[in-house]
């Protein structure tokens, strides 16, 4: 029992920590080859309320274009943004307006995009807990991308946010490499300059489908060419790719963050449309036996304490 | 001196090996983070003639189905591959016979190609030098492999061919987990069984451009979401690639294979269709001043000597 107290320090004795400490001891038996786990990334590696952090990005862009071309404020999806009006935002559509947003970057290079969201992340802070972005990651599950890497899994990030835009922090939050991130994925064009050296542009389409639901599980299989065999989620987004997760013969897990703590975090639970509608994600959870993680009672800590 | 000789032991002395090396210690001065290496495969790992390795591989599952179904042999495509009729494959077109071909593994589960790839790779052997095919990789170029990886370079392999043929055998043969393997992409349709569990099966479509020129970089970037300092190629699908790896303001290096060895190898020059029509690539590479190795003069050891 003293050891234990060295893994997984932010997670509270019981059932729920056991069951994941059974999962990272069963694992080892697999070969390498195996051991891979997928994160989903908004909500359940970092904090996705009151606003999705990229959608706090774009809307920071959108400020700065604004201010050197003020026209811009007289396009509706950029109207809803710049005036925070959530039922104009809810009204237009989140995806007609990330699509709109999207095009604020359209036409620039890859690199320089990066740069970008990696000078956002380090400048900005969370909208109403008031900690740094960089620090609004949940301490409890950097424990686990720790364990998992102990145990020599290849940990990837399954997000249904930008690729690039999870990209240029992952390294540094996450500890997880470019091509271990797997997103919603822009269009790039390669082009050249008027020397001939060649350059590669964002466009403002998408090159796949957004990466939710069913075609997360097609993006693993594309990008990452391994099944995984743990997989941790929040929404009804995550799914299938949870199943997915639980599908093979050997050990394997899916969790479910529960996001169950107002006090110290937010309170809400996401639904899951397919099959049966708008089921809660909490309630698929217990029907296929899920480990739920609630962030009130299991997680002693919520947000980082520390830099990597 | 005597420390040289277990660097990069089967690369003859030379000014191209004194060139490599150079880059070598240069890219030690870089963040890590920037030491990415792309990799074309097909002639430029392993041996690409006088057919394709998935060509053979496609070519054998299709006598196998034959077998079984003795009317397949009617289909145009079909029969110039089971009757080794290359005239009437270069009139039918090499994509059209590969669509065709891709078909006999339409609907099947991911994880059943990969078992049927390896299964293949492990049996096969080379039509023509009679080593079995996992012999018929390029020993100096395992060498540079590792020679990165001691360099802690993330290493890629950015190959025309299918993705998840070269993935079924990249651990294995190259060290290059399957994240790191960009190739052409088969499309995959996410299903349930009868009792609910998930299912992942190929399509006989690709879901993006065949991975060959400007894809690659399109490709790099989507995957990997880095661009390379290193890239190294042997034909007209690789010189974009090669151009966005010297594109850059550091070190970086752009690696031609020259296949001029008609005794131990093949001897053949590919032509690039970018800009001026059907130059041969080898002579881009003089413009660009890339490093073009020479089989005949560079190689002490052209294939791979032993096991990993």
């Amino acid at each position: 029992m003293t050891a234990r107290s060295s893994v997984l320090p932010s997670w509270r004795e019981g059932a729920h920590r056991e069951r994941l400490i059974a999962f990272l001891h069963a694992s080892e038996s697999l070969p390498v080859e195996q051991r891979v786990a997928a994160f989903d990334n908004d909500g359940t590696l970092w904090c996705e309320r009151p606003t999705l952090v990229q959608f706090d990005f774009f809307a920071d862009a959108l400020a700065t274009a604004t201010a050197t071309d003020p026209s811009l404020a007289s396009r509706p999806e950029f109207a809803a943004v710049l005036g925070g009006d959530g039922a104009a935002i809810d009204e237009l559509g989140l995806t007609r307006v990330a699509f709109a947003l999207a095009e604020l970057f359209a036409d620039m290079e890859a690199d320089e995009f990066v740069r970008r969201s990696r000078e956002f992340m380090h400048r900005a802070h969370h909208r109403s807990l008031g900690i740094p972005l960089m620090h609004a990651v949940y301490q409890p599950m950097l424990e686990l991308l720790d364990e998992l890497r102990r145990r020599a899994f290849t940990v990837s990030i399954v997000s249904g946010g930008g690729t690039e835009f999870v990209r240029a922090v992952s390294q540094e939050l996450y500890g997880v490499a470019p091509e271990s991130v797997v997103g919603t994925q822009i269009a790039y064009e390669f082009s050249r300059r008027d020397d001939g050296r060649p350059m590669l542009r964002r466009t403002a389409k998408i090159s796949s489908a957004p990466n939710e639901g069913a075609a997360k599980v097609s993006q693993i299989q594309a990008q990452l060419g391994r099944r995984p065999i743990f997989a941790a989620g929040n929404s009804g987004g995550d799914r299938e790719m949870l199943e997915w997760a639980c599908s093979g013969d050997g050990p394997s897990l899916a969790l479910l963050v529960d996001h169950d703590d107002p006090i110290r975090e937010f309170e809400y639970v996401s639904t899951a449309a397919t099959f049966e509608e708008h089921e809660p994600i909490t309630t698929v959870a217990q029907r296929l036996d899920w480990l739920v993680v609630s962030i009130a009672n299991d997680w002693a800590t919520v947000f980082r304490t520390k830099r990597r």
